[in-house]
C-alpha cells in the first residue's frame, strides 16, 4: 500500500461524489494504482450517499493540502480565488500534485500555477476542467504533439448548447428555456457565466495554449455570450442551412493567437454542426493530422470524475508531463492576433414594415462593397417590424459593422443590426494525402 | 544530440515519406526530441521527393533493427509475417522500442510481441495502425484508463466507407466504385483486407483487447465484409431512415468478448451515420465516462505520419506505457462471447414478382415469432423480381435465420434473403447525471 499515490479530494460535490463512487467500486483501476486517505468539504454530514467516514476529514482544504500524508490533492472547489487557490498553491509549493477540474482557476491563474509546479517538481493537470469526460486536453498535449495546430473550435458550454438546440427543438425563447434549465439544475440560478460564455471562454484559453504552445491568456478572449440569440435567428438561420451554436474558437494567425467566443451559424455539415443537447465536442485542425473531431459528455458526475481518474492514473503512471504540454519557458508569450477580420457573416435586422427597407439595406451593402449571398424576409402577422435576414459573400467585418451602422443611421431599423460570424465546415488543411 | 532518442524507419511507403517529412521540418517536434539516424527500404533510389543521403542506409530492415545504433524502430513495412515480423521481433529483443503502423502484424502476433517487449523492457506502440490520426488507442488505453468500457463501434476501413458513401451519393454500383477506387489508388488490386472487412478486424482486435482488458484475439473475430451490399439495399435502407455503413464492433458480454465486423444499418442519429467518405470513427461507450466519438482521417500519409510522431515523442518523454493498457499478465485470456444474438434485423427479398409472396413471407416470420417494425415494396420495371425490405422488431438472429430459410425454400424469392442487423444509436450507458 505504501507505494500507492496517496489521494486527497476537497470539494465534495457533484463530480467528487463520483470520483468517491469509482474509489469505492473494489474493480475499479483507481485502486490499483492509488489509495483515497483524505477528503475536505464544506459541510461534513451533508448527506451524500456514499460513506466518508473511512477518510480523514480537514474542515480546511489549505490545511489538506498542506498535510505531508497526501501526494496528490484533487481540487473540486471551484471558484478562480479563495480556498480553490489557496489549496492548489499550497500542495504545488510542497511538490504535491495536483488535478483540477477548475477551469476558472487554471484559466486565470495558470502561469503562476504551472511556474510553481515546474519550480518544485510537482505536476497540475485539468483534464476535467474542459469538455468534462471528452480528452481534449490529452489529445492535444500528447496525441497532436507532433502536429501544428491552425485552429481549434469547439462547443465548450453544455448549458448554452441544451439551450440553442431546446430553442431550435421546441420553438422556445431563450428566456423560456433558460428558466427551465434553472428549475431543472442544468443552469445556475446567476447564468452568467454559462450563458455570457465566459466558461467556454476559460476552457478556451486552455486548450488554446496547450494547441499552439503559448501561455494562457484568458483576458484577452473576446466573449459574447448567447443572451441576444433570438428563436427568429434560430429559425431564419434554420431556412438559409445554418444552426447556430456558442463557438470558442482559437486560431494560429500572424504569429500570434486569436481567440474568441461567440455565437455563430454553421453549415448542417459542420462537424459541430449535429452537436445536441448538453453535449461538449472539439474540432481541431492541424497539420499533418487533418481535421479531428472528438465528441462526448461535457459535464456531470461519471464524465467528469472519469476525466479526474484518467489524470490520476497518468500521474500514478508516471505518465504526466507539463501542464500545457513544454515547459513553461518554452511557451510563447502569445502575440494577440485579432479574430480573422474577412469571413461571411449573418445579418438580422428589424426592419420597419414600410417601402424601401430592402433598397436602403442594399445600398447601404453595397456602399461598403460587401455582397449579399442570401436574403430571406418571412411574413409576420403580428405588428410593424418585420424580420430580415441576410448572409454575406466574404467580407470584412470593419466594413460589416459600417454598414450596420449606416442601416441602423438611414431609420429604417427597430433596433441595431445583429450580426454573426458564419463557420466554414471545411477543414483549413487536409491531409497530405488529399491534397 | 546523444541523449536524443535515435530512431530508425523501416518501409518508405506514403507513411515513410510522411514521416520523413516531419523529420525534415526544422520547426517539427520530433527534432526537440530524437533523431533519425537510419532508413531501410526496397529500393533505395525510387524517386521520394525527399532526400535520404543524411541517414544510414540498410537493405534488410532486420539488420537494421539489430543495430545497436537505433533506440527505436519505426516499422512501416507492412504484412503481418516476413521482415516486418523479423525486424519487430530483432528490435524488442534487443531492448529496443517499436512504433508500427501494421495492425495485421500486431493483431495476429500482438501476444507474443507484448511478452516479448515486457521481457526485455522495451516498448511497442501502434497508435497508427488503427484510425490513422485518430487518437483512438491513446484514448482507450489512457483516458478511459478509469473507466469500465462495455462496446465499441467503429468506422476502421476508409476504403470501404469511401465506397459505401459513393455508392450512395452517385447511385452508384458496388463493382462501379470500387474498380474507379482502384484506378484512383484508393483501393488495392486485390481488395480483399479491405472490401472483405479484415483490415477492420485487424484494428478491432487491437482496440477490443485495450478497451476489454483482454489479449487481442483476432482469430475469433467474426468478419464479414461489403461486397454483399447492393444499391437496392442502401436505397431501401434510406427510405426505411437508415445508412449502411461497415461497422467494426466489440462487445463485452457475458464475462467474455464479442467481437465482429459486418454491414449494418444506423439510423441517420447514430453518432457514426454521418462519418463519410474515406472518414474513420470509434464510438466507445463506457462508464462513468459515458458516449464518447472520435472522428478523423484514418489513413494516408499525413495523418498516420502524425500517429507515429505522437507515438515517439512519447517514448522520448517517457510515456510509453503497456502496448494494451497493463501488464500481459493482467490482460484477461478473452472468454469468446457470441455476437449478440437478439436484436432488430433489416431483411431483403428478391421477391418472384406473382401473388401470394408477401403472404409466404410474413407467414414464415410469424411462425418464428418475429414481428415486422417496418415493410417496404417499390415498384420496378425492368424484369421479374421485385426487391422487398423489411425491418423486425428485436428478435433473435438465430429465430430470423430460420425464417430466412424457410422462405427460401417456399420457392418465393430468386435468391437467398439477405439479413444486416441494426445498429441502435443510442448509448448503452448514460452519465450518472442523466439516469
Amino acid at each position: 500500500m505504501t507505494s500507492k499515490l496517496r489521494v486527497g479530494v476537497a470539494g465534495l460535490g457533484t463530480v467528487g461524489g463520483g470520483l468517491l463512487k469509482l474509489f469505492a467500486d473494489p474493480n475499479s483501476r483507481v485502486n490499483e494504482k492509488m489509495v483515497l486517505t483524505s477528503v475536505s468539504a464544506r459541510n461534513r454530514t451533508r448527506a451524500r450517499g456514499i460513506d466518508i467516514s473511512a477518510y480523514r476529514w480537514f474542515d480546511d482544504p489549505v490545511e489538506m493540502a498542506e498535510d505531508a500524508d497526501i501526494d496528490v490533492l484533487v481540487e473540486l472547489i471551484g471558484g478562480s480565488d479563495g480556498p480553490a487557490k489557496r489549496a492548489t498553491e499550497a500542495a504545488l509549493q510542497r511538490g504535491a500534485h495536483v488535478v483540477s477540474a477548475n477551469k476558472a482557476l487554471v484559466a486565470i491563474h495558470g502561469r503562476a500555477l504551472a511556474e510553481l509546479a515546474e519550480s518544485t517538481g510537482a505536476k497540475i493537470l485539468f483534464e476535467a476542467a474542459v469538455g468534462g469526460g471528452v480528452p481534449m486536453v490529452k489529445a492535444l498535449r500528447e496525441s497532436l504533439s507532433g502536429c501544428t495546430a491552425h485552429a481549434i473550435a469547439g462547443i465548450l458550454n453544455g448549458t448554452c448548447n441544451y439551450i440553442l438546440t431546446e430553442m431550435e427543438a421546441g420553438g422556445r425563447s431563450f428566456e423560456d428555456v433558460l428558466s427551465e434549465a434553472q428549475r431543472l439544475g442544468y443552469a445556475e440560478a446567476d447564468p452568467t457565466m454559462d450563458v455570457g460564455g465566459f466558461d467556454a471562454a476559460h476552457k478556451l484559453a486552455l486548450l488554446s495554449a496547450i494547441a499552439f504552445g503559448a501561455r494562457p491568456d484568458f483576458e484577452h478572449v473576446r466573449v459574447e455570450g448567447i443572451e441576444q440569440v433570438t428563436l427568429t435567428d434560430i429559425r431564419m438561420a434554420g431556412k438559409l442551412g445554418y444552426r447556430i451554436k456558442l463557438i470558442a474558437k482559437g486560431e494560429s494567425a500572424d504569429g500570434g493567437v486569436a481567440m474568441h467566443v461567440a455565437p455563430a451559424l454553421l453549415g448542417f455539415d459542420h462537424p459541430l454542426a449535429n452537436v445536441s443537447g448538453s453535449l461538449n465536442a472539439l474540432v481541431a485542425d492541424a497539420e499533418p493530422s487533418g481535421q479531428l473531431t472528438f465528441i462526448g459528455h461535457g459535464a456531470g458526475e461519471g464524465p467528469t470524475a472519469s476525466a479526474v481518474a484518467a489524470d490520476l492514473i497518468d500521474l500514478a503512471d508516471g505518465r504526466a508531463g507539463f501542464a500545457f504540454g513544454r515547459p513553461f519557458k518554452q511557451l510563447a508569450e502569445a502575440q494577440r492576433a485579432a479574430p480573422a477580420e474577412r469571413g461571411r457573416y449573418y445579418m438580422r435586422l428589424m426592419a420597419e414594415d414600410r417601402p424601401g427597407v430592402v433598397a436602403a439595406v442594399s445600398d447601404r451593402l453595397a456602399h461598403e462593397d460587401i455582397s449579399i449571398e442570401s436574403f430571406l424576409q418571412m411574413p409576420v402577422h403580428d405588428g410593424p417590424v418585420v424580420p430580415i435576414v441576410l448572409t454575406t459573400q466574404i467580407c470584412s467585418r470593419a466594413a460589416l459593422e459600417a454598414a450596420a451602422g449606416a442601416i441602423e443611421s438611414a431609420g429604417v431599423v427597430a433596433e441595431p443590426p445583429r450580426l454573426m460570424p458564419i463557420e466554414e465546415s471545411g477543414a483549413r488543411t487536409r491531409p497530405w494525402s488529399q491534397r
